[in-house]
């Protein structure tokens, strides 16, 4: 495995997929003129086209694909793009002003544009949109830890860790009827994370998603774990990148991982996110693991970990 | 209309429900044992006694409900605490703490504690649980807007208003499969609040649930906005509330409303929350339907909005 | 244990709670009346007087509680019934109607009913509200497999069982953006207990929401299985049960079960019906990991079962 | 617009996309492991080989597309196919089965195959999924209804049934949790529907999703409705539809539509279900409207509509 694949010893992690979105939303005259629209702009041979008018505004975006969602007479055109190492919604914007003034000029004079965003950019909001086909980046991270670690480091074993979470972060997450929120705590970490690197707080709500998964392997000797984040917005240029404790906080997080490419820099951060709430997934559970087990011993009077 | 229940000239908001929650969950032999633990927990008679063994813990919160969830044999118990004027989660986790310990040694000596937090608490995940029930402080915030202002100041019209929003808030984050994300951008204001008034950004993910509706009254004439937000988590003492930024900022919002009760400090931030957010969604929303009003002349090389 | 609680030899059932529900919605003239209505229906002392007008209409109805949600100035009033031995959505609606019409002639004048259904009821229609809320019968059904049963009968393992709906009813459900449905096929047995006795298979879409859990017990040695299903519609009187076959299929599953007290029945059916939909889980999760464990040797020209 | 284009008389119908689904789910050894399979199987050229593989069982199902959702160290592989007339269910698992058996003994030997359904097909179970990314047929009608007839035959208003469609189905459906709810009884046509022509009814949990929309135009004199159906299951060859009294009413419905190419027959039904459901919302609308209309007049002893 390559360098760039590992955030820190003994975990690794990958970028599944990545793009920044936005989605205008159009009123056609009629359920068959939105139809027509859909059919139009996912025919195979479009997207050259329609890279070529987005491309006139910007450098470093560029467009890759374009789904069309069909709600009666209105369409929501949600445009994906690579942003480089900009987490890219203003790049976004702009280019997608651009094709959206195409289409109405040159293409289907009878569209009327409603709103630059219709709601299934989806931006800020939570959404199953996001989860299941990514905004921003999309990445995995694991870790084995065997079982001397679980038991000398975590203070408890890996049988115990694994059916807490099923029970917590699967079962539990389910019953509260949670699209996304299958993990104890990521949101502390990514907030912790945006806050000191310049990142935008407000995008949690959707770069917190998370599905945290623990499994008894080598024939229940071993655990491995494993945090799914697909939609994790963020980037090393623009926003409040550029201010002095952010930059800081960038380099130290960032300063050994190669950046050749455009877009290096900002899928490293987001492995380096993904990282960091594996290491305070398993920090947690193993904290309430091992209060559990310990419980007739417990102190019921002390001050309560905050995290949980 | 009593004064504390205006948050600014014009517009009106009431607090319609309150209450901390955090939920342990437990393992008991079998099906049946959990369905007992339910019955038993929730007859009528129960939360006085529930409710004096929590109060040993602390003199603000007041357990006001337990609700059970049975999942097979596993039963998350979802207490819901009154916390005066703290956002609360540490003093409802110490009394939950003592109330479990009392139910294991006293009543259920078969009830296995797996976890202090079950994840139907629900913290910082998106879940319906939160939006349907509530956690923290549940607002509703409205305001009339007269066609005149609409027109003059926001430079659109009611009925263009009415119709984004439906079109946006409603059917677009409904195609986006989003529960509590009808709205427009609830999550820039709450996180923007909550770093200036000392709150934890981290609970931006549910405190920024809102459903945002507009519609035509008056024949038509005029426009009426509103905003629920059923899980705003909000203290005004605690947390981050003491540093001298936070501070300052609380007494700018909060300076000259009465808050002679435990609780009308935190109930009142949340209501400037709401009010903040509705003040947030009339901006953009307006700033969204003029631009679609005047696209023929706009500047497409602009710089775009930012906060769409 | 009862012999009421048993639905077949060995499992175990448990009905957790009950309650038909209809929500009609009402538009209030701003968001201040609606916080009006929301506290004073659900005043501890009101429930009484609402009981007395909603009982005027039916002798087997009867009122048990309300929930009042508020969305800006419309208010959706979720009354929830005990209905017998009917599924009870007639004999609710017809209470509720005349309650609807107490409250706007003797309490608000000023509320207007804008649908005797706003949704919130919510029939025929997947929603988090019913899943975590429940309506008709919340029932949970559990067993205890031994190994041996499980690997002479089901020809698989108890920790081949339990990885398999881990992975595929909890995680695989969970990156689906599910709401309910976390098992493997309930849709397939309720749907043919209700065409076989009589109930609406059209409220399969709620009846069916079911989170299904195999679970390693005794060091790992056997197998605990569930299903918890919190909104069953089911009745032993009116709808298509009076069918000559429905009244047959009814006798055969209900026919040596005590039925002295108005619900019984239902209840029981509602138990009948968990139980079936657990044999169904386990049955179809067996075939599905018993073919993994044997991929080698399969006949890959078969025809594939039909029911994955 | 061409004849196939339109149902009945004045309504228009649309297929938006279509395939049959099917979700198997492997094991890796690592998140690694489970990024690259991703990678290798959606690289854009892997088709045409896949498609080679899966033809090998089938004559008329055809794959069109794989996506591949990484959790952690499994892989869901949900592959998309078209099926000519027949709904499909079983065509695509065999072609499925042998997919996995070439990708496990030629490519990927460390790949475990845990289950031929991992619940992302995701099939009778409410999703998001199958909301936003369709399954069978996504299918789109609409209709404009004149002020007049809805005065006259409706006996309501444009403006009427508009209200109440953002009240009851969007914003109900909204605070109620819902994915992909926002009809008024959907349901119950469509559970019709497939038992009258020999479909699976135990599949109307996701065929019944909608979102039906009601909306003034020309100047808000007339009204325009639509119900938005992506995942109608239907087909006109295997399952049921051979028994006598499902292909009369087969034959009834289609029998003046051509059906020309492989799957025409399917399309139309699906285009049907549509129909029907449009007119179902159209008429409880109506009903619940100007019920409320005439609500100072309603006979509150009368039996009260099953429907709503």
């Amino acid at each position: 495995m390559k360098y760039c694949n590992t955030v820190f010893s003994g975990a690794s992690s990958e970028v599944l997929s990545e793009g920044m979105t936005r989605a205008p939303v159009v009123t056609m005259p009629t359920v068959v003129h939105a139809a027509h629209l859909k059919k139009w702009i996912e025919e195979p041979q479009r997207i050259d086209y329609l890279r070529e008018v987005f491309s006139s505004t910007t450098r470093f975006g560029k467009l890759q694909k374009v789904d069309a969602t069909v709600a009666g007479r209105h369409v929501y055109l949600r445009f994906s793009c690579s942003t480089g190492d900009a987490m890219g919604m203003n790049m976004v914007g702009k280019g997608i002003n651009t094709v959206m003034a195409d289409l109405q000029q040159n293409h289907f004079p009878e569209l009327r544009l409603v709103s630059l965003s219709g709601n299934m950019c989806i931006d800020k909001k939570p959404s199953a949109l996001n989860w299941i086909n990514g905004r921003g980046k999309s990445v995995v991270a694991g870790v084995t830890l065997t079982g001397d670690v679980v038991r000398k480091v975590l203070k408890t074993t890996p049988a115990a860790m694994a059916e807490l979470n099923v029970t917590k972060n699967l079962v539990g997450s389910a019953m509260a009827g949670s699209i996304g929120g299958f993990n104890a705590h990521a949101s502390n970490v990514v907030t912790a994370c945006f806050l000191a690197m310049g990142q935008d707080p407000a995008q949690n709500v959707e770069s917190s998603t998370c599905i945290t998964q623990m499994e008894l392997i080598n024939n229940g000797e071993d655990l491995y774990v494993s945090v799914t984040m697909p939609s994790i917005e963020v980037g090393t240029i623009g926003g409040g990148t550029g201010l002095p404790a952010a930059k800081a906080c960038l380099s130290m997080a960032l300063g050994n991982i190669p950046q050749e490419n455009p877009g290096d820099g900002a899928r490293a951060l987001a492995r380096v996110v993904a990282g960091t709430v594996l290491a305070g997934e398993i920090s947690l559970l193993a904290a309430l693991s091992s209060g559990h087990l310990i419980s007739a011993h417990m102190d019921l009077n002390r001050k309560p970990s905050t995290t949980i």
